[in-house]
This record gives C-alpha cells, sequence and structure tokens, in this order.
C-alpha cells in the first residue's frame, strides 16, 4: 500500500471523551471513527487489523473442527419467548418490529437460533459432536456506552455453539475451545489469563474468562503466581491469611458510647480497635425479605457471592428507612445482637474472631466483645469477602495477586439450560430422546484490538504485535521527490510485496520528522528508512518500534533480515 | 471436510413454497434453512460458497484500490434526514429506537454513512480518488420476500463508494470499478451481461446492471447478439422495424359503432383490422394532473419511460371513475380526438401511422381513418414503448434478443447527488472549495450462488462452476468399513488436502447409490470412487459433474490429473 492512496487520517488531538489509551490512540491512528453514541466506522487501516484477528480466529477455529456459519441478526421474537429472555434481557436487547408488525431483537448473541437450528438438523447421537460458529455484527444497547470499541452497541463477535450427546464429550468440546482460545490469543500477541468465571445471565454450569491483562481494565482477577489459578472477582476464592483470635477467652458483653461515630474507621479509631476487631453488619432485601451478612471490618463484602448463595432473583442493599425499620437504628449502628426478623449470615473469617466491636442497633452505640453463638447466632458461615492482594490461593498456598483485565474472550459450559427450554433433544444409541449438552464461546474483535494497545503503546503511539498489526514493515522514503531515494524505495517496496511481505510506503510529501512520528503513531513493527545514506553508502536504516533498537543493513542484506525479524515475531 | 463431521443435511422434499430451481436446490442440498419469512441460516455448506465469493470479491476490489472498511448496520436517522431518505424510503427502511428513544435505520445501502465519513476525512484534492468499500449485512424490509435468498430481508452486500475530484475522474473511478465486476462475475463462473440501467431510487446520472442469464430471473434485458449492446427493461431502445403507412391519402374521419368492443383484440377484430392500425389510449393521472399517451396497438406503454419523461413523483393509472370523468366514456373508448384539459403523448411509431383507428370517447364507439394534426394536437411525441424481441438495435441495427436475468451487481456513477445535500466538500488546486463527484457499487453475494445454481443445475442437483464450488473434489469410499478401500481413500484424502486441494470424503455408512445421489445434488465438480475397482485393480475412477465424463486413473497419475482438471476449469 502507498500512504498516498490509503486513508490513514492521524491527528494530533482526540476528543476529550477519549478516557484510556486504546481510545485515544484508535482515534489517533485514524483506526475508528465515531459515527454515533457505541457506533464507530473502522477506517482501512483498523479494519486491516480488525481482518487479520478475524482470520487467525477463523483458523483456529476450523482447525478445532467447528463449521461456519451465518445467521441472520435479526431473529424473531418467538425464539426468544421461548427460552424466556424475551422479557429477562431488559433494555440492552435492541428490538424493532418489521411492515407486518412482527417483534424481532437484534442479536445480542444467538443461543435462540442455533438451537433451534440444532433442534431442527441434529437427529442422531452420531450427527455430534458438533460446534457452529459465526463472526458477525451484534448488538447491545449497553446504558452507557464508553471507551470506544471496548464497550459499544454493536460490535463484531466471534460467538461457537458446541452441541453434544453428554456431559463427559461437552466436557471435550468444551476443552478445545478452551485450547482454541489459547493458541488465538497467544498468536494475537495479547498477555492474557484464562480464569474461571462466573456464568452470568447467559446462564449454565461454569465459564472462563479470557481476560487480557491492562491497567485500563474494566475487570479485575485474581491470580496465583505460583500455581497459575486465576479467577475473576466473581468468582475467585482466596484464603484470609488472617489468624484471628479464637484462642482468646470470652469477656462479658459491654455496650460502649460511641456519638456520631458511623464508619468502621470512625468507630474503631474511637474506641481504638483495628479494623480486623470489628464485625460489620450489611441489611439487604432479598426479595423483599431482610437479610444481614456480617463481613470482618477490613473484608469486603462480595454482593454477588450473598446474591448467587441466597439464589434470589433481586438482592439489593436497604435504603436508611428500611435499616432505621429493622435495626431500630439509623444508618451505621447496625449489629446482630437482638437483630430480629431475618436471617443472619457471616463470613468464614468471622468465625475466627472472639470479643469484637459491633453495632447495638441503636443510635450512638457499638458493643464491645461481641461474641457468636453466645451473644447471637449466625445462620450460615460461607465465603462472602472480595478476595484481596495478599490472600491465600486456595490451590497452593501461595500468596494471590490482583490484576485488571480486559474481557476478550468468555467460554461457557451451558448444559442443557437452552437445549431443554427449547426441546433440543436427539435419539441416542440407546434408542431415547435425550437432551443435547451445549456450550458456546465469544470473542469480541473489537476488544482484542483494544486491549493489544492497552498493552503496547508509549508516549509515540502504538506498539503492535507482529501478527495484528496492519503491515509488517513500513518504508519511511524521505525526500520521496529525489529521483535516486523515490528508486531505491520503490524497488524495495516491489520486492517485498512480491515476497509477501505486508508493506506499506510512506510516499508523502511530507518532512521526515512528520513521516517517522505518524510511522510510530501508528505502530508499524519495522521501519525502513530510505535517505541519502541509502543514496550515498548503500544502507538501510532499520528501527524496530519495540524496542527502539536501530541499524543499518546492506541492500543484499534487506530482504533475509527484515523476513526473519518479521518471522521471529509471529507466534505460531 | 469428512462428510461425517460435516453439517450437510441434504433433502428428499422440499417445501412447496420453493419456486425456483436455485431456492430448492438450496434447500435440498442443505445450504439454507429459512428462520423467518426472508431471514435465512446459510449452514457450513452454503457459508463455504459464500465465503470464496466473498474473497473472489475481496482480491478483485483490493486489486482496483478500494479500501475495505466497517461501518455500522444502525445508522443514526438524522443522517437519513439530511439526504432526505428517511422519508422516502418508506416501508422498506427498516427502523428502530434505543433506549433513549433516538431513531435508527438497519442500513439498506451506506450512501449516507459513507458521504459522511468522507465530508469528514478528506480534505484536499490530493486525498482523491479513495474508493471505501464494506462486505456486511444490509436489510431490507421486502414487501414480499421470495425466491429464497434471492429477495430476502436479511442479506450479504459488497458495496463500495468512490469519491473524486471530478468528472473524469469519477468516471475512471467508475470504469475501474465496471472491470473488477466484469473480472469478479467471470471468475465466479457465471454467464452474465452488464446492461445499461435505470438509476431507480438510488439516485445519479448512469448505471449499470450485471445480469447473470436465468429464466427465472426477475428482469428482463434486451441485447444485441451482433454489437453487445445491452439494456435492462427501463432503459432499453430498440427501433421498431415497424414501417408504417405515411404515404397514404387522409381519409375522412369516421365514428363507427362497435358495441362492447373494449380491447384492441375485440375492436380491430370487429372492425377487421390489424392491431397495428389501431392507436391505444391510455389515461394517467401524474402528480394529480390527468395525461395520455398513445402507442400503436401492437405495442405496450412503458410505464418508466413516461414517468421518467414527465419528471412527476407519482403517476397512476386513471381509475375507472377517471377514465369516465375526463374521457366522459367507459373504458375501453377513450381516444385523442375531442380529449380535452390534458396534454397528450405519443410513442414515436404513432408519427407512421395513417388513417388509424382509435377509442372516441363514447361507449361503444370508436374512430377509423383517424389522423393526427389534422384531427387532434399531440403535444411530443418521444419513444414510450416497451422494446421488443426483434426490435432493431439503435446502435447496428441488428435484430434484438429478449433475454431473462438475474441482478447480481449494481454501479451508478452517483454525481453530486450525495455530497451536494450532505455538502461534502474538498479544498481544489484551485483553492475552491468543490463537491466530490461519487460513484456506488453492490454486488449481492447470495444472488450470484443463486445465480450459479439458476445457470448450473439438472434433474440429479447443483452443477458448482469450480471456483465456487465448496470443495472442488469429493473423495466418495464405497464401503468404508473395509479396511483396504479406507486406506486407499484415505491417503489420497490426506494428499489432496495437504497439497492444498479443497476436498471432501464421504465417509458414511451408506449405500454407494445414497453416496453417488448425495454427491450429485451438492454438486461437486469432480468425484473419485474408492471402491474394490480400486483395491483389485488400483484404478481410482473419476466422474465430472458438469459433463457426465468418466474415467479410470491409476494412482501414481491421479493428483495431477485431478490438479489439471481444477487448474483448467478455474479462470483467472
Amino acid at each position: 500500500m502507498r500512504w498516498s492512496s490509503a486513508l490513514i487520517p492521524t491527528l494530533k488531538e482526540v476528543p476529550a471523551e477519549a478516557e484510556i489509551a486504546s481510545h485515544k490512540l484508535m482515534i489517533k491512528a485514524g483506526l475508528i471513527r465515531k459515527v454515533a453514541s457505541g457506533l464507530y466506522n473502522f477506517l482501512p487501516l483498523g479494519f486491516k487489523i480488525y481482518y487479520k484477528i478475524e482470520n487467525i480466529i477463523r483458523e483456529e477455529m476450523d482447525k478445532a473442527g467447528a463449521l461456519e456459519i451465518l445467521m441472520p441478526i435479526m431473529t424473531p421474537a418467538e425464539l426468544w419467548h421461548e427460552t424466556g429472555r424475551w422479557n429477562l434481557y431488559g433494555k440492552e436487547l435492541m428490538r424493532l418490529k418489521d411492515r407486518a408488525d412482527r417483534e424481532f431483537a437484534l442479536g445480542p448473541t444467538h443461543e435462540e437460533v442455533v438451537t433451534d437450528l440444532a433442534r431442527t438438523e441434529i437427529k442422531s447421537y452420531r450427527d455430534m459432536p458438533k460446534n457452529f460458529y459465526q463472526i458477525r455484527n451484534k448488538f447491545r444497547d449497553e446504558i452507557r456506552p464508553r471507551f470506544g470499541v471496548m464497550r459499544s452497541r454493536e460490535f463484531v463477535m466471534k460467538d461457537a455453539y458446541s452441541f453434544d450427546r453428554n456431559e463427559p464429550c461437552a466436557e471435550e468440546s468444551y476443552k478445545k475451545m478452551f485450547e482454541a482460545y489459547i493458541k488465538i490469543f497467544s498468536r494475537c500477541g495479547l498477555n492474557f489469563r484464562a480464569v474461571e468465571a462466573d456464568s452470568g445471565n447467559i446462564g449454565g454450569s461454569f465459564s472462563h474468562e479470557f481476560m487480557a491483562l491492562a491497567a485500563s481494565g474494566e475487570d479485575t482477577l485474581i491470580n496465583c503466581p505460583a500455581c497459575g489459578y486465576a479467577a475473576d472477582r466473581e468468582k475467585a476464592e482466596g484464603a484470609s491469611p488472617f489468624c484471628g483470635n479464637e484462642k482468646e477467652v470470652l469477656k462479658p458483653l459491654e455496650k460502649v458510647s460511641t456519638p456520631g461515630q458511623h464508619t468502621v474507621e470512625q468507630v474503631t479509631g474511637f474506641l481504638n480497635k483495628k479494623a480486623s476487631e470489628l464485625v460489620k453488619t450489611l441489611l439487604y432485601m432479598a426479595d423483599g425479605k431482610p437479610v444481614a451478612a456480617l463481613v470482618k471490618g477490613d473484608d469486603e463484602l462480595h454482593e454477588i457471592k450473598l446474591h448467587r448463595f441466597l439464589g434470589v432473583t433481586e438482592l439489593v442493599m436497604m435504603t436508611a428507612q428500611q435499616v432505621e425499620e429493622f435495626s431500630k437504628a439509623p444508618v451505621g449502628f447496625a449489629g446482630p445482637v437482638g437483630l430480629t426478623g431475618m436471617k443472619i449470615f457471616a463470613d468464614n473469617a468471622v468465625s475466627k474472631l472472639r470479643n469484637f466491636v459491633t453495632g447495638a442497633n441503636e443510635k450512638d452505640m457499638h458493643y464491645a466483645n461481641a461474641n457468636f453463638d453466645r451473644d447471637f447466632k449466625i445462620n450460615k458461615f460461607l465465603d462472602l469477602r472480595v478476595p484481596k492482594e495478599g490472600d491465600l490461593c486456595v490451590k497452593c498456598g501461595s500468596a494471590l495477586v490482583s490484576l485488571k483485565g480486559i474481557v476478550v474472550g468468555h467460554t461457557y459450559k451451558l448444559g442443557t439450560k437452552y437445549s431443554k427450554s427449547m426441546k433440543a433433544e436427539f435419539l441416542d444409541e440407546d434408542g431415547k430422546r435425550k437432551l443435547m449438552v451445549m456450550g458456546c464461546y465469544g470473542i469480541g474483535l473489537a476488544r482484542v484490538i483494544a486491549a493489544a494497545i492497552e498493552q503496547g503503546n508509549d508516549a509515540s503511539g502504538i506498539i503492535w504485535p507482529m501478527a495484528i498489526s496492519p503491515y509488517q514493515v513500513i518504508i519511511t522514503a524521505l525526500n520521496y521527490k529525489d529521483e535516486k531515494i523515490k528508486l531505491f524505495a520503490d524497488s524495495i517496496y516491489e520486492e517485498f510485496k512480491a515476497k509477501g511481505v505486508e508493506v506499506i510506503i510512506d510516499d508523502r510529501d511530507m518532512s521526515a520528522g512528520f513521516k517517522f512520528k505518524d510511522a510510530e503513531l501508528i505502530g508499524i513493527p519495522v521501519r525502513i528508512t530510505v535517505g541519502n545514506k541509502t543514496v550515498n553508502e548503500g544502507l538501510f536504516e532499520i528501527k524496530l518500534r519495540k524496542t527502539g533498537e536501530e541499524f543499518a543493513v546492506k541492500r543484499e542484506e534487506l530482504f533475509s533480515k527484515v523476513k526473519e525479524i518479521v518471522q521471529r515475531e509471529l507466534v505460531k
């Protein structure tokens, strides 16, 4: 490609709304432009990156035996009613009516359509395993589209759906996809972790998130550097290194005045205690019924864990008014002692505490030396805390670290959730009709781009991994109007093109500085400079974007040197 | 691919609604399945064909210098308001609202979005020519979706849009696309014509349709086998070979009784005249005003030509009531003599007629020996007839033929229609701001598939052109359970795969007849049979789908023979 024929509208300024590096750089380097909130054009350079990722995904999916199909984006409401998701999905599901007033959804995911396909076309156990995938636009009416293509309302997704005759086969299919994902993200050059994850509203029995590590990531993952255990915040377990004071003799319960002291910090400061010597009481309404959750003062309640444990539809924190009604005290003074009319659940760490401070259900009053069993009853101890950096790995006991990540892929073991509601059955070897066992597997293509930029950038711009860089090599021709320079530059451009190197030549009538800046901004891994040094000494200067390394190469060694650099960086 | 791992659900019966060969065969061969009216799943085999066409298109578009991009399917109403098409498009435009009640259209075409992109990113004459394309889903709420994927409501389209600094450059861009289209459809193996076409509601100054010839085609084209002139019915010109009777002496106008004779056939039969001796009078309302059009009795009025000539928004035939009101007679007796209150336009052929029969604007009465100028005034003679097979080519004078076709591509020279309404300007070399000159170019990918099937099928099934066949070769292994046969079949399967031949092996436990039928149905060009003859004599039987030719080949010659057949049929 000649830069003069391309459209690479690099910018100096970016809109204020661009908060994170990838969003800023995708606009600055001319990869994307906003059409409306959460809707973007991929310009030619952006599309090239997108398309490289699409092809890596396609290759690995095909190798894993998945079959590519194409399902419509417009999906009939009838299918969504079968699974109940027409109502469950809420406003995120984009809906429309056709000229005959029939209702459709723009697919945010395609379980319904593909299960309908499977129940019609898969008849016998002999027809399985099957794994169907497509790479197409998806639609989700995000309440707050942000971070550019990271959280947009229309985005291209690779979604795959496996169908198996039983659980062990379904796990085999899941494993194949898991391995394909490892290959895909490795080939894309991402630094990522496969983490155990919650199944969310897709449902199913277990799932993994593939998280590209990035400080700007919206998601937190807990990782054990020793054994590799990784899980997202919703799913992570971590043993608290807290030893407790279980051996202490129980002291008499004592009501103490804590005038105007609401927060853990205020109360423990006032009483000269540590946060770990206090038990927080959090009051919730679970499907309209009150419930209390206790965690140690320096721990954080993990709402999702509580929600999942209770198995309710809705879990919301009590309003100030509800707190007063149920605890007979203003917010900040609730405690388990004398708390009636609700069940009390406590985090495991609380079981190691004796003689702790807790609210007295009375304005400006707390208890000191409170103890469970003696002073109040706990219905159940369970894991209710948000794991923290420094917690101990439940698998190997090493200290965990907390990392930020961007979810680029998600695999779900769905089980029979959808095949049951949609009656996707097959005839098994034993002559019985059984439900197909499903899995589903998604990759957000634009997120891979954004994540790669979050991981690869500096003050000058993007630093692409070789495999997804729009071009492998940029030839920066200084003073292209000079006939001799032009001749050298064109000759290597034509040679590289002919030999299959992905190359762009900057043939614009611009200053050297301007061209260098643009080359660094758009992040091409290998830059070859053709200038006077080339004309006078026959030397081509190579600069590597990632390391900044610079060296000069003779004409006859140029191709093989460049080829070597390119090959070295392509993960196979 | 192993058939046992694929999903190719061939059928014996097809739904009654499938009227044409391509629709029937796409269902029968397991390429597509209906999801809802006008919405289809492309199953794995169908997708493979689709994807091959996508790649041919991409290659030729890239070669022609077009730049691939990705625009959102959800397009904001504001852009459509700028060109006025939000209101003009009517019910065919699928519309929806987001959670904030903002309006969007699902793009049926993307002039608005791409022009918005161009006006922002193209600043100077130096930035042109530019041609942006994408290959994505489009949406049109067809009033009557039919013929399977031929006229569906969601379909993948390659749409390209060129931007140029002036008319000559725009014509150059148009020509490049025209040539790319010739290459694309040739490579896809279609028998097609590039025909001059009407610009329809996309607008612009001129356009071509690329029509795949097929008896089942919805469109008619007029073609000159001598000079190659081709145009669609809307645009075609054809000189009537009619000589007329211009030399005849004018006879006196005579009112004749034609009781109950309404139609041309009835009237000329009753009066013992030829249809070419009568002039039909057709009455229309043009934007609410009456107008009359005259054509020779054996010609057909071309409504679109009249419509275009009048330059009105709406042209509709008068209702029976309106005919009575304006002609003072029931339908069937209108004529130009004494017809007042409206302009009268006549087809050129009428100018060669003297002493003709025509309606008398009175129930059961006609005139004989009517003559224009003497008996009534004609406002203008112009080309108003539908050209016919046997008409003379306006370019070379040879006889024209009429053919049926399927529109697979359309190129439009748009001029400044969109750049004007959307103010897409650039700074020209002379320092002045000017409007970009545009072209747009579409290909319906599924239509290419359907057209290829319409052109290539027989009683047994599909006959694919090599370039878009899902597989080039099918290995039909008879009795695959026989270890020796399996060994031979697997060995050539693995060899062909490794050497880049696109091959499927039918490894199912089915009868020879069943497998042969399926192979013919799905239309794979080269079939290799592995059976006892292979085991006993070392011979592989090859059968060519297109010609039915059969011959046996030895193991050592097999690959080179197959390679030769494949290469021969791939149009470069």
